[in-house]
């Protein structure tokens, strides 16, 4: 009956989650905002770490220069007054009628340079609050019909954005990773790099390859019905988990930004034991903070609001707690070996085999007994159900 | 009413295609198997190019080596007969009861050897037959659960496994070229590289980039609910286009290897635009064969076998005529140039523009008539009923 | 080259459509409202015959009695000086807050009690226009947990207020259907009575079923990725379909509300074929108005607005056109009588014959050919084929 | 840490499931077939009450009658050695290539009369064997395209079908409920019935509708993504939950089958909660067997099948351990309370309350104070988090 969160859990919260005015496509906003300031020190209250944001979560779309250096100075001190941290920042390209058809890869192309120098005016505002990650949700990036936008083009236009940016923050001397977040739709029809995969794949082709990784959202990947966790793995494996957005969601439909664990339970299971312990078989652990993006139901008033906040660090908590119990468990360990789970890890060529050698191997091919082989159990379904029996604690 | 096909328009079938014999999870085989002789034939009289194979749909699995021989040697005879090409081969990991639980990535390593040793047979097999092209399906890779798969280690696996069999390919002096061939689910409940994109961020971690491209298949990308076009989009941009299959389906569901153009007939009309035209404000075509990897229904006989390889052969041209059309309307050619369509090719940085130079125009930001440019219509609808129209070709 | 509309097509459009200000969940309003009169007007002017509304559509939430006339009144004005007609009503229970946890299944009672008055307010409205059929949408009725929602309870209330609506109604003379909207989700996590089915199953429990059917949406059903027309058929089958909401979408995600048939341009051909011409079989047609239910995209402006209102009843027009030539194909008809599709109207057992015949005609079982009934090819590709090419107008 | 099944908890496997020999669209069988006898006594052994099975799980297709006798008989016997009873019989209409086309909606009449007459003969060995429920899954009624099936008619034909077979029943004297098996799709590209909610809508049109319910399986429903506790609400609520088929699925993509509760967990905790103890405000529990309809992993040998097997029983006890905590938690109750959830279940007009007291009842319009009711909380997230905490055993 632990799982109470502190700072050294590393959770972190968007602004823009709690503060989320519950507006939806049909219906008017049923809570009213948050003063950011208050966020703070709410969710410091609450055990939290840090706080990340939108430019405009906290500096209003319109506000003047002084009006913004006020936004600051306010957020600023509540951080100083809670500890808060701010170890992520993003700039709002969506909420704006200017950006209906995309910011980097608007057909207009004032709006894409205006995308531009507003991105690297909140990359200044990155680095003056000490974020070291800088994230990049490109969410009118794409179309409704192939009709009216060229991908192709697109695609270098994204490119040639991102990469002035890595180069603009280089230039200022700031240490800044950045981190592209995939979403397959919503707000757009069909979104650019709509998964963990496109992105990466997106990745290769940038100038400033190094400097840029991943923003992973659970739900979103689970909108295009894909597994979390492999996503994750394959993020992991090409060394580009620079950042994740913890949430809950009930596979293909409209983004529901559930709180965390309360879509699919048992991916979000196998989701934080890989995060903290690595592959089964060994490898990277996730070491940047536990950052959830989610929204508290439109039907909440400001408890629920801050109940839902505290659902998702407890979630967290829980979960880890049956993931140390599921890796310790000795029954676990020897299913993983007996059945060739941790064996993966170990190359199919010998050491120093060749591929003459391999080629000249009867034992792998013309002497194989092949029958015997196929005859043998995954042992999958132990191995699902001890997990499941960890999930319920029922060992 | 043209749109009688010939070699020139480089229509290709896998064996498989015509010859299923109609067994599904649910039902027995309604269809008798079909000679690859015949299949040869009948496809040449059909207008096709060519035809693709993985070595076990000419070849049963436990033929001997006299057995093999004769398979290949009355294979050759009816390519020469008919002229037909082998453009593309591939190899079977998925039928046999040993792959059940993967091939490069199986928790068994003898087979994981197994595997690259029945996949260097088919390679010898593909170059001596001419082909360009050795596609990767990896149906088996995969799992149904978390507890029984470590992901990381397995594309650790399946990353040597492919650049094994490259640096195969290259030390027998081959001219292949090697394209993955993604898909999100079925057999196996996930499968690694489940979409275009992780497949293309997958190969960026290859040791033989280079020589590793894509085989996409429409209706792969579609049980993710993914536009196809704009992931074919993706490929091109990144030069990985390197064959395609081509099918129908009705978005997420089991994998329905429709007739091309019998799922998502907009979808098909713009993917033969791309691929015939580039995108639509320049860039490269698709100059490969028209696969086709598709099931005949398992209601009906052979004459509808033979009538669904016709059908996907006039579907494909009657789209190509409708693309051309498309293209060729002076109204769709200014409603691109007006709505910024083809400008989005044009960078968004000034030739010779640096990031300081950028960050100095005022005209970018400070003065920037936010509200005009927020104001400006998109011209998608006008642009979407005339794609529309000429599929339905009324103008 | 026709396809003009005219107010004989009967196509109507709801205010909400083409006034639809486009806020979205990430994004500001990108279009200023448009005054019903002008709406009513312009919707003359492209040859529309009615035109559709909510009650907060026309007279909003907060307006006093004298502000509602007011509005009612200059409404009404405008349908006399163009001869629109309202053939549907219904209310608007989801965008105040006040809804947030549902109307008629709202956990709080005195919300439910609301609902009802606020709905007998309109169906008087929807009355006095002269509107033959009241939908009703419970876009809130639902929930995102089952922890917080009792849905057995929640049908019974929904059961009581449809009941009570129904008998408010005849109680004041008046001659209105009643339409239920099903939906699967958005805005909430589950909604009641999610598809076409669901909705058949609630209505067949009313007191007052007679009185009572449906008004489907093209894309609600393909939220949930099944087939609208197959959908449209049973409700048909059922004498339930009372209304119905055309427009598009691409399958599970947010409802797109695109324009009719920019989604799945063959399901909506079927269904316009369906509309028009009765089950290829023979039987019933739809009589009702074609209500277009769809929205604007976000980055239209308000040339884009009326473009994609004339889209609908263009591509409507065009379908119908297609599916004309498609029934009057001879070999079409040839194919369905050839391939038995016609012959399924047939009773399965004799006139006059009983169970006891059936099961003592030894053709029917014991002498039946089995293997000569199996081996019947059902021409589906040909079929299919056939209606393709009507659709790209290639025959 | 109880859990071990008695066939007091009436748990029940169809023959089928654990003897699927693990043929699938990309490979052929993994295991060999077992001897329904050896599945009956390896069942008793594990603590089943029951065992289910088609006709053609027992008794071969081409079986004679000497054969099929010796079948029954061998069959009859081991059940009398176990205490195992058959309270479900069901017919195969799919796994024939005869009914490639559909059995009771065949295009081809003499295959629907064939099926009738099959299915008659499995009605009086469900009886011979003291079946009380008859369930009827028509896996081929439906088709790939609606050019190729007249979906109306079918339905007339379907009801016709179900209700012959009603008739039959009852002119034998048999007391057998008839249990309709709702699928969207798959081995079909959509399926006649393809939900919970469109199979009530068929039965309400039934001259013996009091005769036929459901048998609605979790991954079915969930393949269309819908909430499967609701639909099984839905169910209850007419009256018509005859049966179930309990298993797990991943959402949208092929039937997976998997064990009950390794799918969506929190789903199958809702839904052990409701079969068990009835709605949350009270009603109709569930009481006939709880049946598993999964399919053990293809890559598990024997040992794995028995553990699959016992898996669904173990995870189905300990979600009922956990959903009797969550109701007997005061603090849950009293947020049910509290909230609303469970005052529900009274009716929105008072007892006696006509329609025009309520139109004349200012407080529930006029007077209402919509800011307040609007103001209030739902306590969603807090029961999620309370059942969520109870899944995972941490109260």
């Amino acid at each position: 009956m632990a799982a109470q969160p502190t700072p050294a859990d590393r959770f972190t919260f968007g602004l823009w989650t709690i503060g989320w005015e519950a507006r939806d496509p049909f219906g008017d906003a049923t809570r009213a905002p948050i003063d950011p300031v208050e966020s703070v020190h709410k969710l410091a209250e609450l055990g939290a770490y840090g706080v990340t944001f939108h430019d405009n979560d906290l500096i209003p779309f319109e506000a003047d220069e002084d009006a913004r250096a006020n936004h600051i100075a306010r957020f600023k001190k509540a951080l100083e007054e809670t500890g808060l941290v701010v170890p992520m920042a993003t700039t709002n390209l969506f909420t704006h009628p200017v950006f209906k058809d995309g910011a980097f890869t608007s057909n207009d192309r004032s709006v894409r340079r205006y995308a531009l120098r507003k991105t690297m005016r909140q990359v200044d505002l990155a680095a003056e609050l000490g974020a070291s990650t800088f994230v990049c949700w490109g969410g009118r990036e794409g179309s409704e019909t192939n009709a009216a936008k060229d991908v192709h083009a697109a695609l270098s236009r994204y490119a040639e954005a991102i990469d002035t940016l890595v180069q603009y923050s280089l230039d200022q001397g700031y240490d800044l990773k950045f981190a592209i977040e995939p979403k397959p739709n919503e707000p757009r029809g069909d979104i650019l790099l709509p998964t963990v995969g496109h992105a990466l794949g997106f990745i290769s082709m940038l100038q400033h390859a190094d400097r840029v990784g991943l923003n992973p959202e659970v739900g979103h990947e689970q909108m295009s019905n894909l597994n979390f966790v492999d996503a994750i793995s394959q993020a992991l494996w090409q060394g580009k988990l620079f950042h994740i957005d913890l949430n809950g969601q009930h596979g293909p439909k409209f983004d529901q930004d559930l709180v965390f664990g309360h879509g699919d339970l048992i991916n979000a299971f196998f989701l934080v034991d890989l995060l903290e312990h690595g592959p089964l078989g060994g490898g990277p652990t996730y070491d940047g903070p536990r950052h959830f993006d989610y929204k508290p139901f439109r039907n909440e008033d400001l408890t629920g609001v801050w109940n839902s906040a505290a659902a998702n660090m407890r979630t967290y908590l829980l979960l880890k707690e049956r993931a140390q119990a599921f890796r310790a468990d000795p029954e676990v360990q020897a299913a993983l070996s007996e059945h060739g789970v941790t064996g993966l890890a170990q190359p199919t060529l010998n050491e120093g085999e060749s591929i003459a050698d391999l080629a000249a191997d009867r034992s792998a091919f013309e002497d194989f007994d092949v029958a015997a082989a196929a005859a043998k159990g995954s042992g999958a379904v132990r191995l699902d159900q001890l997990a499941i029996e960890h999930i319920l604690n029922a060992r």
